[in-house]
């Protein structure tokens, strides 16, 4: 009987991360892997109300710790409604992103105290966390290029942001490196999918879910 | 030179709380004593945008966990806009609820560890915590007659969480009695209020605050 399995998707935006979760995600489907997939911030309907204010609700001042904390209460709506009943079910989840993510843009760079964060993070998940943590990397030259969309909050910081950011990532998953793997983004949408997989195959393989064609 | 002095006012609702807020105020402006009064949650822009998701919104579903985190996340703001800078000036805060309405609704009564939210209630003040709570205190027959207004998502439970809720309030109250009265919110307006001025003028008088007139 294969075991439920809870993956995250991580890392600098502009790194196709998202576009690697959905891939994964079909490919998991052709492997008849029941699989639930969700956004982190978003994914309930207050998740995404909050999601809009923290990412782009240019209207209000929000501090770091406000900002830290709407993440975690959309956080805690999703595990509730979502990742917990599909772990519960036996499913693969799949989040493009998790605590992490806070851990790193309102701690490592945004300057409140990291392990404050996985503390708070710890208890709106109800002890839950990523068995696998993919960190998306690639220099910052190429994730500021990629960007093709109107850039939020998180986005619009300076460069000196984004390069704590980087560095946050980095020392979070070397910290950890049995539950984090660092994935080089820079190469081809295809590249970078077949390392994900490699990745995933592995995982899945020890949990006992049977992968008939490796890649 | 006084010492500025942080007080809340905390309890079941239907206590006249807020009431007893203002005219609190109200008095202290006759003493010439600067004070800074605020509703927790609510009191910046984010603050109430958030106080009217988590009472009113009933639009979404939004678990305990997220619900406390939704005050947490006012709370950050209000500290860091209205609080914190008020204490600078060497002012008298008065908030109307704080860290201990989390503790009683979602985790005394609520069901979260009551020991989880005052340590993320710690981490989102900043260490910042009232001087002096009073904590308002009646029968449940009396509170529940006197609202006079819409009930919120929390004034709607039933009386079995209200008697959670009275019950939180008096057990925290006295796990700390150096940092908490209890106010018998029983008797008239004027008598409580009454009350709530010995209270505080005792502990202004002892952080250095000059009162004309004791009452």
């Amino acid at each position: 009987m294969p075991k439920p399995v809870f993956i995250s998707f991580d890392g600098l935006d502009g790194t196709g991360k998202s576009t690697q979760c959905r891939l994964l995600v079909d490919w998991l489907a052709t492997q008849k892997i029941p699989a639930t997939t969700c956004t982190d911030p978003g994914g309930t309907a207050i998740g995404q109300e909050l999601r809009r204010i923290v990412l782009f609700g240019r209207e209000h001042r929000i501090c770091t710790t406000t900002e830290a904390m709407l993440f975690m209460a959309s956080r805690a709506q999703l595990v509730e409604e979502i990742i917990r009943p599909a772990l519960d079910r036996g499913e693969v989840v799949v989040s493009d992103r998790f605590t992490l993510a806070n851990v790193v843009y309102q701690g490592h760079a945004g300057g409140l105290r990291p392990e404050d964060l996985w503390q708070v993070g710890k208890f709106v998940a109800d002890g839950l966390e990523p068995d696998l943590t993919l960190v998306f990397d690639a220099p910052l030259e190429v994730t500021l290029a990629r960007r093709n969309r109107e850039a939020d909050r998180m986005e619009e910081r300076d460069l000196e942001y984004q390069r704590r950011v980087q560095t946050g990532f980095r020392y979070e998953a070397g910290r950890r490196p049995e539950k984090h793997r660092i994935i080089d983004a820079t190469p081809d949408t295809e590249t970078v999918q077949r390392h994900v997989r490699r990745e995933v195959t592995r995982l899945l393989i020890s949990y006992g879910w049977p992968i008939t064609t490796e890649t």
